[in-house]
């Protein structure tokens, strides 16, 4: 049994899609991001960065929702969200995961909080992330042209989950991620499946249906 | 085999140093970065990110350096670097890869390449990078005092030459990732491995010893 700290199409957004996907049984802690109590001394014990998600595990405290993707996927093997060790497609695997977390997740964190970059005019760095953002839209579109329709081809894996709620932060972008035709196709796709109704009901969620 | 795309002293260490210390068989193709051949037409075919490493693995190219450390180090498991998937610890080795990628590599890079920030003031923004990853420093450090003196505890994993790799980056940052007692420790502790030597030695690297 997992427990979630989570806040509605937060972070914590991909982990919670992945257990109803998975089946896994869950339950949540919504995190009053309003009262910041993401920055409590409670929450902060569990997870020292202040952000959502962590995942209860075991009865340990877990966190990055990078992480969390990836050991969830391996762990419950049996969904078939993650190549395993060994599979020729596990590389493949290995690099969209960390290119989204590294290289797309990281300035568009900059873009809805540019305050984490101290003292620098805010719009400045919003526009500065926006270009490096639709650079990845870019790359990652070129991509799935080549060799879609999903990251991994043919092959619907835990990564497309997580694009897919990276691209869901970017509506409110002046070019969405969705808006690149590739990437607009697989989030499609991606939103179809029954577990992103469940995910939307239980987050009350209705923005980007 | 594998062949690494590298650079001395840049990303690709880190997949450089695990390939000595695990013995795998390998041919290094180094990258002049001075004549910004990260950006030619042939290397951005095999990385369109246009940055090192690059790894050619049964001769497909993979990138990401944190993709190549979590791939590597679970593919030969023998050489014990990682705890597998049903590992009590593989949970805490994931947050660590992903933190690193996320919360302490994104930031070094604008610390390293301002001009990633399009249109920002250099100075302002290496000013606000240093800040969050001495920041990063002091959370790390924290919890090696509480749970060290790995990232993993008692026992070494690939995560750990990752960090060592970071904390190299900032040697010539006001405060080095090493100068925090315990991540010093750590440091200390990894360099005294006679992979590292061999690593130096390779990369024709003098500094930071
Ligand atoms: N690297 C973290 C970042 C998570 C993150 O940025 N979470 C946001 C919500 S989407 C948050 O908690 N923000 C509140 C804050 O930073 O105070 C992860 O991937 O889990
Ligand atoms: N996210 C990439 C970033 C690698 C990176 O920043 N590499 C630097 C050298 S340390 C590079 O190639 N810089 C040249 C450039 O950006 O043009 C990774 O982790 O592999």
């Amino acid at each position: 049994m997992y427990r979630l700290y989570y806040a509605p199409g937060a972070a914590s957004l991909v982990v919670h899609w992945l257990l109803i996907e998975m089946g896994q049984p869950h339950a949540l802690q919504r995190v009053d991001m309003d009262a910041r109590q993401q920055k409590s001394a409670e929450y902060l014990a569990l997870n020292p960065n202040g952000t959502v998600p962590t995942l209860i595990a075991d009865g340990r405290p877990l966190y990055e929702a990078a992480a969390l993707v990836l050991y969830l996927a391996d762990r419950h093997a049996e969904a078939g969200l993650a190549p395993a060790v060994g599979d020729p497609q596990r590389g493949e695997y290995c690099q969209w995961l960390l290119n989204l977390a590294n290289t797309v997740q990281s300035p568009m964190r900059l873009w809805w909080y540019p305050q984490d970059l101290h003292g620098l005019p805010e719009d400045a760095v919003r526009e500065a992330a926006r270009r490096r953002v639709e650079a990845a839209w870019e790359r990652l579109d070129a991509h799935l042209a080549a060799r879609g329709p999903y990251l991994l081809g043919e092959r619907v894996s835990a990564v497309d989950f997580y694009l897919v709620m990276l691209m869901r932060w970017t509506r409110k972008m002046p070019r969405p991620g969705d808006a690149w035709p590739h990437l607009g196709a697989l989030a499609g796709r991606m939103k179809a499946r029954p577990s992103f109704a469940a995910l939307y009901e239980r987050e009350g969620l209705s923005e980007w249906r």
